[in-house]
């Protein structure tokens, strides 16, 4: 059955992002990439915007006194493309590897929390805005659209991703199986280090609980990817000294097979690249049991509508392109 | 905020359904009703098919050696309603509190996997047929419709509820969510003690993480209620001593808050009734972080279209009842 | 299961009619009612238009030289209620029997071949006219309406019936189905006995298969009735001593089981009684594997429509009936 | 009246399926469709699923027991179109011949009980898929939607085809009748060797029952088709010398008349290709006596309604389809 | 057949009206009632409007020089009842025959053409008021409504009648049809006679067609009657002399069968009786090959819809009756 | 009022047709729609089923006897559109005339009594079947529905047609008088030719009957036309020689004024062709006496209910056009 169901080993970067710093993000990312290929791994996946990092201060500080940090975020924020994705694509080339990572995307005015995807030729092949930046997050990040919920093909299968609480959106979850996902990302900060949140004790938790759902739920893998804070993080945050505020470490990250199943980790709190073999073969053995999309589906009942549109707020009847001038002045 | 946030004691019933008998499986229902009222329940939630017990057969047997439970089982399935419901909406009248419970249902000459909703002066105010029965249960029971999914008003919030592996069915935990299920009834068999099934080993797993997934996704609180296997059922069944087919026990039971913290069990593998007082405040609590059918959706991206029509293999101009007779010959 | 499932013993006529004798055809049923009952059978079933007999010469004579037999028939037809289904209904309360006969009904100036059912307390209970007459039965008989699909109510379960080729449509047959029908009654005359018409060598086979599939495609009892032609109606329609015309005999009788199966005959050719105890559980047993309108059926893609209603040519309002005599001159 | 009613000669392939073998069946298949088509068949006709092969273990087995039967299954079901559906087109080009043949559809994660049709140019014309598979066949096939129940054009006639029991589903068959269907497909397994079954005894009667009803309640020729199981078969399943279980042999195939006369074989329990010519006359002169859809209809009384749509989870707004890569990173 | 079909003689009386003499006319019609039942019929019927005459002033005079005769028409009206009614009453009782006259009512200050029916004990049983008078006619005659559209049982049949031109109003002929009309009066007046008015000279060919289509379409025996004019009348008219105008004779009357076929007439210009004996069983022979109201309908196509209920100007809620005094005042 | 009332000269084509020979008969058509157009007939009439010829043996043969000519009538019975309607409307192009042409109509497997109605350019503009074919004519023909109940707008007024016995449907009559009938066609066979049927002798005085009746209750031209029969159908149904069982000849023809006075005929037992000019301000004329649908209606009594929708014993939703194939095997 080798022909049939592709086998992959994949990797889950659970990391520190140097923080507000774009470049020293690049630079990291490129050499896990490197070092996860050393390993034999053909998909590497980071955390949410592991590039330049998560902006912990607005759950911990005003808006007032938070502003400082989000002007450096606004800096380093990633432009696609621009020369930080041409190295990342570079870096992804090199490995012979597909990359998902996390970005702080900025587009004109606007930020976006992004996972941007790199097929191993080095070339973006994916890009999913969050669609609902959750709660206070939405003072730096604007809203994605549906044009980011679209799989990407890759030679071992159907992959989708979604980043943090958009893994509580079933719609959106259901609108990547619907299309036949095979190997989910789910990206997510270091929610546990962020103490002075009261969901940061349960983050852990509903993390593992929403990652091995999908995975049952919709017949797939999923790698599930969190990042940690490191001191410098937190020392750049004030926070040093305060675990009742932010604390260093953090993070749940594991690989699920499609029965539920965590095939490697979960590992917390550290550095560490968790490595697994995917056997696609595992989905058909549980697709007896149930297929979302297929016998276990009820069009007739339930039935999702996404509009995979991008939306624009302009919309140009005629050419928008300037025709003028229309001669030569010399 | 007591008076715009209710309380109210509920009940989950972990608990052997007397196998394949109707009678015995309603007066133990009523007796049990009766016990958690006196604990000042106002909610009791039975397992799936607590009348007349999960056809664990369909799992050990053939088709053709399994029919004689077959035909125990449509012999004893209940007919909605029937003396046997009235005798549940007595004992719930009696006891002033609502009752959710699992039955296999008779309609014609096919069974339903059905959650039958009780109000708390006896009359039947909802029932909810599972979409789809999950692999070789699809022997035994037909298709329900999308009428069942719709919510059951009470005085202390929006009840809803799913059978077993339709939390699976992204779609139509969302279809319940989007009506602003405020608790919700999950209800399942003792698929842990099912042992001849290779799923079993990792049935309380998928359990929990859909019971918390769907209380922190849709912020609602969650009744997960299984049943455990008596010695009798198993020796019925022919697996006495016999623990790899079948073991008696088996159920994983718990009360979980709309954060995906878990308020009372988990039980397992015995008879036990957990109780717990929900404070509906908790929705609202957790509505700030995430409004699964609000603040945090995106209509303009993903829509669920539901279908709640009754589904009529045959409709009727005009009444097909008889007319007759027209004449009396004295 | 023997509250749940009643057991009934059925008998099914095939027998010759007094041809074109109203009288004497009410005598013969009465007597074979009461024949019938002394056996045990709680409800009789005769052939079509049994009273006053089949229009064989339809077939085997033009309309001009058919015309003085249709006049007979005309004259010998039932009208509904009269004398002729007083005494029937007398015969049945007599037996305690249900009782199902073929007549010709005369209602005004047109006729229809029509099944008459009889409850044991002598009341007529439904009436069915043939949907479409077959062929050149189109000269003698009218069509009927949809009230005539209705199904009887009765201590031993729902019945039915149709007439003849009737049983080709396969919409007329699910619209019996579609209500729950248990026992069929299928009447036909003696089709093999018309050597005349080309069709009578495959009769038999026809109304053996449509019988038995009507039986395992809906899960019900069928009760297969055909007449028989005696001597004396070969000579009344001048066939005597030639029966490559019309031959004394004829008729294929058998009463077949939900599964398919024939539990009593197949009678060909001769006058008999057939009779076989029905045990209704065994329509369970087969809707293990099938229900036609449960959970075998698919009302999501295929829904039949059935108008019920009456067909009248002229709709009243207010009183039709004469207000006169409103005075009297004396 | 040869220009009006064409006449063709179709063969119908009662064979044993290479077990759970893909590219044997494949071949099996196009080597008897060039038999067929040197004996001047012009539509060669397979049983049900007979690439790879019924799935016989489903009626013997437990689900846990046969799990690695069903894997098997799922990893020679033919996907569509594919290298497997290329070479049997090629086969059909060949031979000049439409082809009909059962299959083990794929589709995602789901497999289907597939009827695919093949024009003489090799092109796929016609895909239907079982609507309701029959009990314990639910655990591995999904239900079909109303996009199979359409007609195949072809130069001898319509041709539309049902699988095994579907032919109990009155407005299944009605739904092809209705648009005029001319030569019918009935494709079914050996039913009558998996002897475990108590349904097995009976099998050749219903499906005689129901293909010649078919046949004359529709007025349409019926190509009725089963197939016989092989020793390797048995062998492969484990019940070597238990015929009590399975056995060797096995299957009914006929072609039958629009009367209901059978017109070829029947065949049972050995390999055979049964020939016939049909002369489409014969429509006609049945046509005098009955047609279903016009003359001895009752649209007025009784209608289907079908819902021909595809029956999709997710619709689509924009293009699903990645609009990425969008830039080269050379 | 003859207690089937019963059998009855009728007459048709052709006569010339008393004009403008109430009593007069009264006198007549009891003396040719008389004469009729004394050749044997049972039936007897009159012209339009025989009591007191026909206003032929209306077409050769203008409103102004017609007025004096409108004054002698309304003091010669008939009210019903009243002593005029009671003595054709007794007549009839006296011949022990059921009699239908023409008549001008009077009912108030409006007078209308009425059909007044007797039965054979002297009742009244039956009244028809024209429902649209004819053109001029309107100038002396109010509309009657639908509660004169019913039939009248008789012993030998269902008895119906319309007035002139009343019998082009096909759906006023079909409304006695359809409660099973089967002996039809057609009254009307001696059109011929008025040469003034340009129809006149097709008057009695219309009047053959309306009563031969009705009788053969209906299925019914038509008593087609028309009076003459005598010498008097057309001199009381101021026509002496001037047969342009007005001139003695008229008329057009005959006794017809359900085939259309003149059983008696026809008579025309003079006065005369004709009879006929009208054997039902004509009717049903007829039936065979048309049954308007049965087989020959199409009640799911084209349907009438009659309105029986009297038309009131004023209704009143509460008792209309003044209840004062409310003691008595002596 | 030559600009209000338009005048139309019109042709009734009383001719023998080709006896089941359809190709003859579009010959036949065709040349007479040439000859009538040369004497300026803009609207030319023919017979009932003029094409291919009336089915006489169904009168004067057993259904066993007739079937030979059943399956000739079959398969010479015009599809429409096909290249026999193409013909004629070429004809009725070439000759600037509309033509009302009786056939035979197949639609599948049922044939029709069908009127088809062509404009001045050739295209098929009305077609009506028989809403009740007479006594045996139900053996060969269906059921019209009320869809042909639609009268065809031309230059010349509003144009309506029944086939013979129709005309005793005094609902149908009536259904397109309330439309506005003005031109009417009433289309029969040669009814008196058939000697063997005991109504033959009749036949042309309740042709007469119905036709002038129509003309003058419902205010319309009515161009009435009956064909005959030749020496070869006589020879060709076997009576040569036995007038007393068919005869050549028959047919009576006339055009008739809405005054109910005969414009030009009546034609018997000959092929001819009557002309006569339609001058519409007659309608008019006699509208002052009686209009049947305005001043002389009574819709507070009387009012007709008519269903013009067709009749489908289907209902498709989506569509069932097949959309194979899909791909190309090349």
């Amino acid at each position: 059955m080798g022909d049939v169901f592709p086998k992959v080993k994949v990797a889950a970067v659970h990391a520190a992002a140097p923080f507000l710093d774009r470049d020293a993000g690049v630079d990291k990312t490129c050499r896990l990439i490197g070092e996860a290929a050393q390993e034999g791994a053909r998909l590497v996946v980071f955390p949410e915007t592991f590039i330049p990092g998560y902006p912990v201060w607005i759950w911990t500080h005003t808006p007032a006194t938070g502003s400082p940090y989000f002007l450096r975020l606004f800096a380093n924020s990633v432009t696609v493309p621009s020369e930080a994705t041409d190295r990342i694509g570079a870096a992804a080339r090199a490995a012979g590897a597909f990359v998902v990572v996390g970005i702080s995307e900025r587009d004109g005015g606007t930020l976006y929390n992004t996972l941007l995807y790199f097929d191993d030729s080095g070339r973006i092949v994916g890009k999913h805005r969050k669609l609902v930046p959750t709660c206070v997050e939405r003072t730096v990040w604007g809203q994605g659209d549906g044009s980011g919920l679209k799989l990407v093909e890759t030679p071992f299968g159907k992959l989708g991703g979604l980043i943090c609480w958009e893994h509580s959106m079933d719609l959106a979850r259901y609108a990547l199986a619907s299309q036949g996902e095979q190997i989910h990302v789910a990206a997510w900060p270091a929610g546990s280090a962020v103490t002075h949140d009261p969901s940061s004790g349960v983050f852990d938790d509903l993390t593992e609980a929403a990652a091995r759902h999908h995975a049952a739920a919709n017949q797939c893998f999923v790698i599930n990817v969190q990042s940690c804070l490191d001191a410098e993080t937190v020392r750049d945050l004030g926070f040093e000294g305060r675990p009742e505020m932010v604390r260093e470490g953090g993070g749940w990250s594991a690989i699920i097979a499609p029965t539920g199943q965590i095939l490697a980790g979960p590992n917390r709190d550290k550095e560490a690249i968790l490595y697994a073999e995917l056997d696609l073969a595992m989905i058909a053995q549980f697709k007896y049991v149930s297929d979302s999309i297929g016998h276990y589906a009820r069009p007739d009942v339930l039935q999702l509508v996404v509009n995979f549109e991008p939306q624009e707020i302009m919309v140009a009847r005629g050419s928008p392109n300037s025709d003028y001038p229309v001669e030569d002045p010399e």
